[in-house]
């Protein structure tokens, strides 16, 4: 079954060299309906601006990205990143969107299981703030490549396991089609997600992978069966905003509207 | 308990710029006991020179790099693939070696439980000809962002899986701390890997990293706990040589001997 093109979500990174204004201009031009903005976008005109743009120009909000980022090496530390975090949820909160997505972090020593439990804990901490705003919050697996500098949660089996250790319907998980396409598990690990999945984000792993950090690219230019992952994201219960989230200095360095259009044509092909 | 150093083995592509017999004089010359030979080096002198010289020299051979890329969208591709293997096996008992390493392959097109598929049927055809030469097959799981280009299998779970799979005391696993320090189901399957792993492999995980294919570096620039990881290998009963292979081509173009010398100091203070 064919995707939804309406479904069709403009994560912001995608034309990072756009401000909030710009995007959300380039989505309405564009007839998308909705947008997944950043935190450092939104501080650029404030928060106030930033939802009123966004008011004004009718689009919907499918998440704020990014909280998380929980290890640090003191309880000082870890508790600014839980108050960051209380503030990415006001944010969202604010922008009328129920998503904040987590990227939990990485270890600050050599310590992975260190780093998870205080992933766990800062998770837990931010329940009950989340719940009084109304946001969920989505764990977002990353890929191992990622282990060292950005994410302890590396696989969608580890991301459910946290998620059900916290026994709280205010924690989901997000499935990147870039994180997980290799997992061998990934199909039974969707399947153990049904009911808490909070997003589903698509791009394409190209060989040879452009860059580590910028090395995502459109739809259809890699090997990621993402039609298969979408239908069983949908079997087991998602059918909200498909975020295009595309990291690619190339990709940023093209006008956006050739992006945004680039994008709606890979989405209705190859989701 | 700290690492036994006589157990260190030169995986000669950590020397990718001497040829074999270069690499051969430099083991000598650095009281390292064991190498781990690749094939292409091989091709160039040829088996028999090659034999000879291992010989001459009393090293010792801890592995033949390497078997495996079983996955081709023909049937007689695969075949060609399983004879290319077949004379790796042949490689490895001419030269004294008990293990061939085998990195798996990709899949051809998009679909991993094909690619799959083919590789345990590559393995499970190959079996009774490693057995006539007296050579067990290891299976190397490779970290995930190779399993576009290189390998299927991409967590010790999965080998592990594999390996059950085929029922036969022919088959092992290889544990390379690069490839897999960032499972969180990491010291399970090494526990599970018992008794059947036939290789352990040090380089470490340097941030950022330095390159994709090339990104390893040397034990003590990273963040790998490898003395957890190799004490975990032992307590599961693997004692032999541990290979210290090191892809980068910054170590590559400095002269062989200040690296042997190097991967020396850094095998007893980080392995």
């Amino acid at each position: 079954m064919s995707v939804d093109v309406n479904r069709i979500s403009l994560n912001q990174i995608t034309t990072e060299s756009w401000s909030l204004k710009e995007a959300i201009d380039g989505c309405v031009r564009h007839d998308i309906p909705t947008i997944s903005v950043w935190r450092h976008k939104i501080a650029e005109f404030g928060l106030k601006e930033s939802k009123h743009m966004i008011e004004a120009s009718g689009l919907g909000v499918s998440s704020v990205c990014r909280g998380g980022m929980f290890p640090a090496p003191t309880i000082s530390e870890r508790r600014e990143r839980i108050d960051d975090n209380k503030r990415a949820i006001e944010e969202a909160a604010e922008l009328g969107s129920d998503v904040l997505v987590l990227v939990c972090g990485p270890a600050p020593k050599k310590d992975l299981q260190e780093g998870r439990r205080w992933v766990q804990e800062g998770i837990e901490s931010l329940i009950p703030f989340a719940e009084q705003h109304n946001v969920k919050l989505g764990i977002e697996p990353l890929h191992p490549m990622y282990a060292a500098d950005r994410s302890v949660i590396t696989t969608l089996g580890e991301a459910n396991a946290l998620q059900q250790s916290l026994e709280s319907p205010q924690v989901g998980v997000i499935v990147d089609v870039f994180h997980v396409w290799w997992d061998p598990f990934l199909y039974e690990a969707i399947e153990r997600a049904k009911g808490h999945i909070l997003g589903f984000h698509v791009s394409d792993w190209r060989v040879p992978l452009p860059d580590i950090f910028k090395g995502r690219s459109m739809m259809g230019d890699g090997v990621i069966d993402i039609p298969r992952i979408r239908q069983a994201v949908e079997i087991n219960g998602y059918y909200g905003p498909i975020e295009v989230e595309v990291i690619n200095q190339a990709i940023w360095d093209r006008p956006g509207d050739e992006t945004l259009q680039l994008m709606k044509e890979r989405f209705a092909q190859h989701v």
